[in-house]
Formats: C-alpha cells, structure tokens, sequence
C-alpha cells in the first residue's frame, strides 16, 4: 500500500500553544483513498530538523505531506528550507501573485508588501494555487515520490486537500488496494471488559482484519480495518466478521455509523423531520456546541439553556424548589423537571437534560464527583438514567454529552 | 539546553480517530521549567516504527516523553517494544499490582485478567506507581538519558508528569538555562499588517530573544522568548523589549497574560466578584463551553441561552418582533435587545451576546456568511460592534467567542 508521512512544521506547534488538528482530519481523508499513513512529524521552524525531516521521511514513505510554515512572516522558513532540500531558489510567480491579490480583494483587505512576497515559489515545483488563502501550495516530485508543502490553517489545508491535492494523488498513484472500515459504538463496557469479551472473535480474525479499540468519553468505538486487493472479496470478508461481532455484542452495539455521536443524532433528526432542545446544567453548554457546530443545524436545533446555579433552575426552567431542596440538583426529579421546562420553552420533539457533579469540587459522601443524571424525551416518552463517570471534570463532562445523544438515539430507535 | 522529544504511539492518532492534547499540554508545562521541545513523533502500534522512533529520538534528546501504548489490549505493544529495546524482559510487580487494585476498586470495579496483566513491568526499569490508571509508568535512564514511558489518557498523564515526571527530570538534569516568555493578545490587526508593524522592533531584538506569532480566532498572540543563563540579566533584557512592544502597539494590547482569553476573564471576573450571563445565537453555546470547561466557574457564571431560532429570541428573551423583520435577527438592535433579554432573566453583572451569519448557509449580499454583531455589557453599560470574519463556520464562532470575551475585558477595565 502506498505510504503517506505528514510533517507539520511551526514552533508554535512545540510550545505547546497550538493543538494539531489537521493531521488526524488528512489521515481519515488519506485511509478513504487507500492511503496509509504510518508516521508523523513535528519539528520547529528550524532548518537543520526540517531538512532531517523531509530526508527521512522521503526515504520511509511515497508521499510526505508537509503543513505550515509558509505564512509572511520572518519565523515561516519552510519556502526557504524547501528551496534548500531541491537545490533549487525562488522565483516570483505572476499568476500566484493574481491568486493572492483575488484572495485579499475578496477579504476587503489590499496587498501589502509581505503578501506580495507571497507570490515567490520554488523553481522546480508545481504550484497549486490556494483559492482560501495567501500562501501558494507546492507540489514536488522526486524518483517517484511525492513532497507537498500546504499551509496549516485548516480550512485552507482542508481546500487544498479536497479540491486539489487528493484527487492528484490518485491520479499519480492509482493505489490499488483497498482499504475497508467497519464502526461499531458500543456501550455497557470498559476497554479491558470488552477485551476479555472479544478475545476468541480476535484471535480467530484472518491476518488482513485488523481490530482496534478507540475509547471515546463514555462509549468505545471498534474498529475492523480489512486490507485487500479485490473490493469485492474483502467486502464479503469484512462482513462475515461484522456478523460475528453483532452475534457476540448484541443490543451493547448503539450504531455502526462512522462518525460522532453528534454527527449520527444529527442525520436521525433531520431523516426523520424531528426537532430538538437542550436543558445543560454540568455540560455547560458542551452539548449545544456539539450540534452547533454541524451546518444547517438550525433546521432542528432550536435551542438550549444553560442553567447553572438554582435560581435558573427554577426560574427558566421552573424547576420545583421542593425537589432542590428534597432531592438534591443532581437527581431524577430535577432532570425530569429539567426536560418538562425545557419542553415548555422549546415545544420540540426532542430534548436531552443533564445535571451532574463535573468536578474537582462540589462532590459529597452520596454523590461524588462524577455523579451525573440524564434525561431524553422523545415525543412525550421520557427516559432517564444515572451515571458514575469520573474524577475529571473534562472527562465528565464528555461523557455526559456522549451519553445523553446515545440515550436519545436509542429512544427514537424504539 | 536540555531538549526533549516526545513520541505518542496508536494507530488512531494515525488513522485520524483522536486529536493529541496531551504533547501541547506537555511542551507547556516542559518549557516552563527549562526543557525544549524540538521533535515530535506519532507512530503506530507497529513494532519496528516504534523501535526506529526510540532510537531516533534519544540520538537526538537528552529526554524522551512516550505516551500510549500501554493498555491491557492486544493492540497496545509499546510495554513489549521497550523490552526489546532495552534488552530486557517483563517481570512480575506485586506493587504495582497492589497500585491497580487501589484504582479498580476505586471506580467500584473487580480486578480482571487483562487489568491484572498491567502489573507485568520491564526488568530494568524504575516503575513509577499510575494513582490516576492502571498502565504503570516506566523510567528508563541510558547514557545519562531518560526515556519514560506513560499513558496517553489525558488527565493520567498529567497526573503523571506533574506529581512524577518534571520533579524527577528537574532533579535529574538541574536545567541551567532558564527560558523566560512574554505574551502579548493584539487586536485590530492581521497577521502579515502586525509583521510589517513590528519589522523594525524584530530586526532589532536581541539573538538570544525570539519573536512569534500566534494567531488565534479573531486576535494574535505575540510572544517573546529569551534565553540566557542569568535569569535576573535575562529578566532585564526581556523587560526592555517589552517596553519597546508596548510603545509600538499601544491600546491594541489586550492583556499581557499567557493563558486562553477565557482563563484570562475568568480569573478577572474572580477577582472583582462579578457574575456573567451569556445570549448566544450564532456561537451556539461555545462561548458558555469555553467557561464551564474551567473547575470553579459557577461562582461567577450563571448561565446563559442558546437562541437558534427567532421565536426562542421572542420568547425568552424578549427581543422585538419589530426588531426581528425591520432589521433582521443580525443586527446591533436584536443584539442589544439579547442583552437587555439576558439581564432581566439572569440579573447579572455582566453580559456577553452574539448574534451572526457562521455559515456556509444564511448569508445575504447585504449581510455575507461571516456578519457578526456582539454586544457586552458591565453594570449598565453596553458595547456592541459589528464584525466581518471568514467564510469558515468553525472559524467565525471562535472568532465570534474570543472578541466578545474581549470586549467584555475591555468594559471592566475601562
């Protein structure tokens, strides 16, 4: 199978001051085109350890995919260090330069010197014009292989990617194998549990399928990964293990859709024309942000209230100060109370309610941290459950949120 | 300096399934007290990619960090890996044994084979008890270097490094250089415009004192760097290219404090006993996670509503019909009248409310994907202002969460 390296440049990236989120979006992008990509490489903006880092990874993989450092300004030395790496020097392109001042003028901004400057690219490379940004995309071939340089703010990485880099990709390599997945969600089990649980469907899987565990806050997610050269084949193998793991799980299977739980409630919602409201004491607003970061949410989000101290309780949501003072915010009662206001304001088809102890503190001998009540309803059925998640408060919170879009799933599975 | 490399091990960092906090995280807390970062690896679980990896690294660092790995599953092979590396074999620990059978029974579980199988240590290694897991740490020392081996489950390794792992290499290696930072949240201005801004200040400073740009949703961080032996010298030398920063940006300086912006009110809001509500459309309930994230923030927040609709503005919050149809739901109007909505349910001295088009649906000519209006308020006083950000949905909400969290820092420190 051809091999893919990323290389993600920037010192920012060292410090500690930024979270890569590029490279795990590229390698789900490269694993559906039958791309494997086996290693991945941070170094600063310093020559000698990118130039250490484009030589090896040229010498263990096809294709080097390289992210960042090609910004204006004077810490961005990848340009240079690639100019270095292919014996090669800048050159000022015209229509990379027509590229930049369309981008610019489409921001309301005017060129400046320095992006201008942008405009320069290595002589012996193909530039990939960058429609979402500044910085021009550079492509490399040597003996065979591929080196391309990208810039590293993701929706422009996520552009070149989609629109230009993968479909060449393909087009160079015509990658023959094929790559098949198979996603199980699965509730009820810590990893070790399910370990134990699968270790005969394991050890009797053929070497070319491949198990692995993706602990997920509240669920696990499993993973088949068939590698073969004949679609048709691997697909009736895959499936033949996937009936062996549906025999062994059961009803502890939620979904074997490959995506977020969000993503999954999401496309359950709009199928079936259903909408939904949120009541978040501990998640805080986590859940709410969950759906909105999906476009086109609004044609079933309504909305959510955030309640966190008592008073909203009972004034937004009209919670009963009976039941805070008798059974305590964190309780069945309170929750269900929480998805009948929620139900008032928002008249949806849905709602999910959470109030728990996220932590470190506000934990006590009855109700640790970690003590979290969720409630669905799912036109007027209304479900709830208590949960003992952790002593992380992020954790925790996750967890909730995982949690309560399963149990509304589930009820409208009924 | 001492330079440290890290190296996260498991197929799902490669094939996409999991973003790593954890080295961001690490590299923060590593500089902090004198060790730099220069290389990050991400491999497999593969052995001879792992083995390549070490072997790698400690050529190149004094210290190397390895996360994951080390769970009871059969794909985990990072505990093998390092015998083979080391040349050792795996031996029996009833210690450690004891260690997991603390924090099984802690989490109200029963010791099983797989969790008893942790327990099973490299020979030569100095094992450092997991309080927080049940994968024990392992400290390797070779050639005067330091290899150690932890999990990748956030909060255990951070247990791990902070109450273990930064004591034992501060003792270890007595760092002699100190590395001082200053950061620097600018506002009102571009990447590339702040680099011709400061092209004189950064052709000026020091060899030993590094400038770097870190742009964030909808403001840049500047950071200065310095090394240098003395650290009241250094001190001094930084303290005299801070000034000169100050000079150069004046106002557009938000705050000179090195955490996320939400960190930064928070601990504001703290200090001056103010509580905040927030009326979020558009970010959807972002900003509200931003908050709740932090342990402790419900002495101050109170809660806040997700309006993503037009009725639930209407109806919650009491914004005008009129409103609604004459200027439309984008709109300083509706955005103040979110204001005024939230204070009358939530009675608190502060206000943050957004309200924007974040796409890629919804926008207009007259009002493109990427029109934002927010408004603050602090005891009365309100501020709002119209923004233009991006065609990127994820983009436009942190935009839209970082400015208002801005503004709102602005108010209270007018």
């Amino acid at each position: 199978m051809n091999t893919v390296e990323i290389i993600t440049i920037g010192d920012e990236l060292l410090i500690g001051q930024v979270i890569d989120t590029n490279s795990p979006w590229m390698s789900h992008e490269l694993n559906a085109i039958g791309f494997d990509v086996r290693y991945k490489t941070t170094v600063g903006d310093n020559e000698s350890d990118i130039l250490e880092a484009f030589e090896k990874a040229l010498e263990r993989a096809q294709v080097v995919l390289v992210t960042g450092g090609i910004g204006p300004t004077k810490d961005d030395i990848t340009k240079k260090t690639l100019c270095k790496f292919f014996n090669t020097s800048l050159v000022f392109d015209e229509k990379t330069l027509e590229t930049i001042a369309t981008v610019i003028r489409g921001l309301g901004k005017d060129l400046n010197e320095l992006t201008r400057s942008q405009a320069y690219v290595p002589r012996n490379c193909t530039v990939i014009q960058n429609r979402m940004g500044t910085a021009p995309i550079t492509w490399f071939e040597t003996n065979g292989k591929i080196l391309v340089s990208m810039p590293g703010v993701p929706y422009e990485m996520k552009w070149a990617m989609q629109e230009e880099i993968l479909p060449r990709l393909r087009a160079f390599f015509h990658p023959a194998d094929t790559i098949l997945f198979r996603t199980f969600w699965v509730k009820n089990y810590s990893e070790s549990l399910l370990a134990i649980r699968l270790e005969t469907f394991e050890n009797e899987l053929p070497p070319f399928i491949k198990l692995a565990y993706l602990p997920t806050s509240g669920l696990i997610r499993l993973r088949l990964s068939g590698t073969g050269t004949d679609s048709g084949t691997l697909s009736g193998q895959m499936e033949e293990q996937r009936e062996k793991l549906l025999a062994c799980l059961g009803d502890d299977i939620v979904s074997e859709i490959d995506e977020n739980l969000e993503n999954i409630l999401d496309n359950r919602l709009r199928e079936k024309k259903l909408t939904l409201a949120l009541a978040e004491s501990c998640t805080g607003g986590k859940l709410a942000s969950l759906f909105t970061a999906i476009p086109g949410c609004s044609t079933y989000f309504k909305g959510g209230i955030v309640c966190y101290s008592n008073e909203i309780k009972q004034q937004v949501l009209g919670v009963e100060s009976s039941y805070l003072s008798e059974y305590g915010s964190v309780s069945r009662q309170v929750v269900e109370a929480m998805v009948v206001g929620a139900y008032r304001i928002f008249n949806t088809d849905c709602i999910i309610a959470v109030s728990g102890i996220a932590g470190p503190d506000g934990g006590t001998p009855e109700k640790p941290v970690g003590t979290v009540w969720i409630a669905v309803s799912y036109k007027g059925k209304v479900q709830s459950q208590l949960y003992h998640f952790s002593q992380n408060r992020e954790s925790n919170i996750l967890r909730a949120c995982n949690n309560g879009i399963r149990m509304l799933l589930e009820i409208i599975n009924e």
